[in-house]
């Protein structure tokens, strides 16, 4: 088999699901609301389902779906998109991410990462032939270090992979940070591939500018959205590709051979999610914001270092002096054994050398669930 | 951009239902049934989308449709499948191919195809590394030559690709190559990737046997189903696929880095559809029978040389002498602009020096919509 991906051990994630589960424990490591998304959206899908048709839906994703993404991208980011030109979908930002490194990557080609990063980058950099080059922001701040990232981008850089909002560290990139990627992005005639699936779970007035907004970078940015995220339907895998036409065509070769279609009903459901009113998306953001706060709380008065967390549904928490273990891997352990309570490792997100006093606990969980994880960690500690 | 994928143009499945949209056109070209599959079958998937969860299932696939897929290998073929070890589940049977090649396939590799062979293969045997090695069936009787496949197979065989039921050609590949190819695989220690998704759609008593139920086949076989092909449902995009269970281990890598999960509302639903009484399956494959026999009997009378056709649902037909064009790419552009009526060109299915006298028509349409098309080729030839 090849070691590529086969190297490679099962998804922190799934490993961590399947963990609480086995032991009975408050699953706060993989990503995923414990309430489902709005029932009208999903009383669209299931319609959709009877009325039909449910056959293979254009390859681009549904126009209706589409235009709603080409609004979306204007109402919040004043971008203007065309969708007939613009818009990719995929079945999950997942997928996305694999069409987008396959279409653009050649063998040898350098890829830009910033550690700490979302699991399935390095492998799938790696399976398009890319060479990672990976970038460091450090806890407790996460700030990008302007040398070390210019270093980074030579003249063999194809493409910056970035995640703003970025999971773990909950960071949203400044309006400094992003200017100085896109810089180096043009400076060097890269593109940036931008997993930007948290874009609508910012808290405490930050807000979330795509890397695309930024000067010269409209010809070199895929963005990519999740249904799944903004609709509280991580089962979904529905996702969504903006860029120029030039690198959507490259983009939709990929898909057209990886899922080629997304299941349509479910993509009718989502054109009618995304053009909910704002007071929807402000809802979304505001009461996650209480949950962080709520568990934010309870981590720090049980002796977690729990460091700022500006969007996504993650908190990040140093562990020191806690006595779970040598290790976060030793301590998420600890704590799903004999806590009852699943969290994931930070170290997970690195390809090697990675920092070991940092878990990571998801907040988008009813506050009863959320005050039943605390009330374990509190007994065990 | 690289040029495996992105130096391919849109598929061609793609390309005539855009056409056959542009012009009005009746579309035979691109496969997938006008009337949607079972009503109960949707309505489970409708339910679960109201009743949840809509979240990440189990990456493996949800263990109710893994049972179910077993059941369906002990009640159609005799075959002893673990759910929990041997079974895994997709976004359609396209990202099985994916995944299955991602994960088997290391660089220089070669991997033997049967031409005609459907458009996603080459590309996907590219981009995973692989060295392709074609051998053809030929019309009109699209019989495997024993010498050009023992020919095919050498100490740097990864694995054989097979599509059985095979599409285009409609054919059902005997016990007697079945055999042989099995032989083959066993001398050279070579996998077998089969492609069954019209596993169902077998006419005239024919029988489909997997390649795996073959001696010796059982350890180094992935069978790969298709939901949409099985219940008419070809925009649902679930595949299964059963397989060793180190074989999985290493495809269920690949799969959780390029979608990672499939929608668990269809994944029920398609469980119980699996679950459906003999009655169903034998009904799909008659009424399909009796489709193909309503087109193959009007396009014979139209002077069309219409090939013989076992299983799938397309009708490959020889268009010599009918004054279409030099070309099956040029007669299906008439046919597409000046008759109405949308094929595919079986040259799409070869990699080169493809034969151009035959093209494609997709008969799982309604009575009337077939009519209409002969109707419309009448008018015009
Ligand atoms: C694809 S499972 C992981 C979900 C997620 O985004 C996370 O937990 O970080
Ligand atoms: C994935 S679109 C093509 C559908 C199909 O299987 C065919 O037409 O051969």
């Amino acid at each position: 088999t090849n070691p590529v991906f086969t190297g490679i051990n099962t998804t922190v994630f799934e490993t961590m699901s399947r963990l609480a589960m086995a032991h009975g424990a408050v699953n706060l490591g993989q990503g995923f609301p414990d309430v489902d998304g709005p029932e009208d959206i999903r009383q669209v899908a299931a319609d959709a389902l009877m009325e039909g048709p449910n056959q293979y839906p254009p390859m681009l994703g549904l126009p209706d779906l589409r235009a709603a993404v080409a609004e979306a991208n204007k109402r919040f980011y004043g971008l203007d998109i065309d969708p007939n030109r613009n818009v990719l979908i995929t079945s999950g930002a997942t997928e996305a991410l694999a069409d987008s490194l396959f279409a653009l990557v050649e063998p040898g080609d350098e890829v830009v990462l910033i550690e700490p990063l979302y699991d399935c980058y390095l492998p799938l950099v790696k399976q398009a032939g890319g060479v990672p080059v990976t970038v460091r922001v450090t806890p407790p701040d996460w700030q990008l270090d302007e040398a070390a990232l210019r270093a980074a981008f030579s003249s063999k850089t194809k493409a910056i992979l970035l995640n703003n909002p970025m999971n773990p560290t909950a960071k949203v990139f400044s309006d400094a940070e992003l200017g100085l990627i896109a810089e180096l992005c043009r400076a060097h005639d890269a593109y940036a591939i931008c997993d930007e699936v948290y874009e609508h779970l910012v808290f405490d007035g930050h807000r979330h500018t795509p890397l695309m907004a930024f000067e010269g970078m409209r010809e070199r940015t895929l963005r990519i959205g999740s249904a799944g995220k903004t609709f509280s339907l991580t089962g979904w895998k529905v996702g969504y590709i903006t860029g120029p036409e030039t690198m959507l065509d490259a983009v939709s070769k990929a898909h057209q051979w990886v899922t080629f279609t997304t299941p349509p009903n479910l993509q009718k459901a989502v054109a009618y999610g995304l053009r909910k009113e704002d007071a929807y998306y402000a809802g979304l953001a505001d009461e996650l914001m209480q949950k962080r706060d709520r568990m934010a709380a309870g981590l720090q008065a049980l002796g977690f270092n729990v460091l700022p967390c500006s969007a996504t549904y993650f908190l990040t928490c140093g562990i020191d002096g806690l006595g779970l273990g040598a290790t976060d891997v030793e301590a998420c352990e600890t704590l799903v054994r004999d806590a009852g309570v699943a969290a994931v490792p930070v170290s997970a997100f690195y390809g090697s050398d990675a920092p070991t006093g940092y878990v990571r606990f998801c907040f988008c969980k009813r506050n009863e669930v959320i005050d039943e994880a605390l009330t374990r960690l509190g007994a065990f500690l």
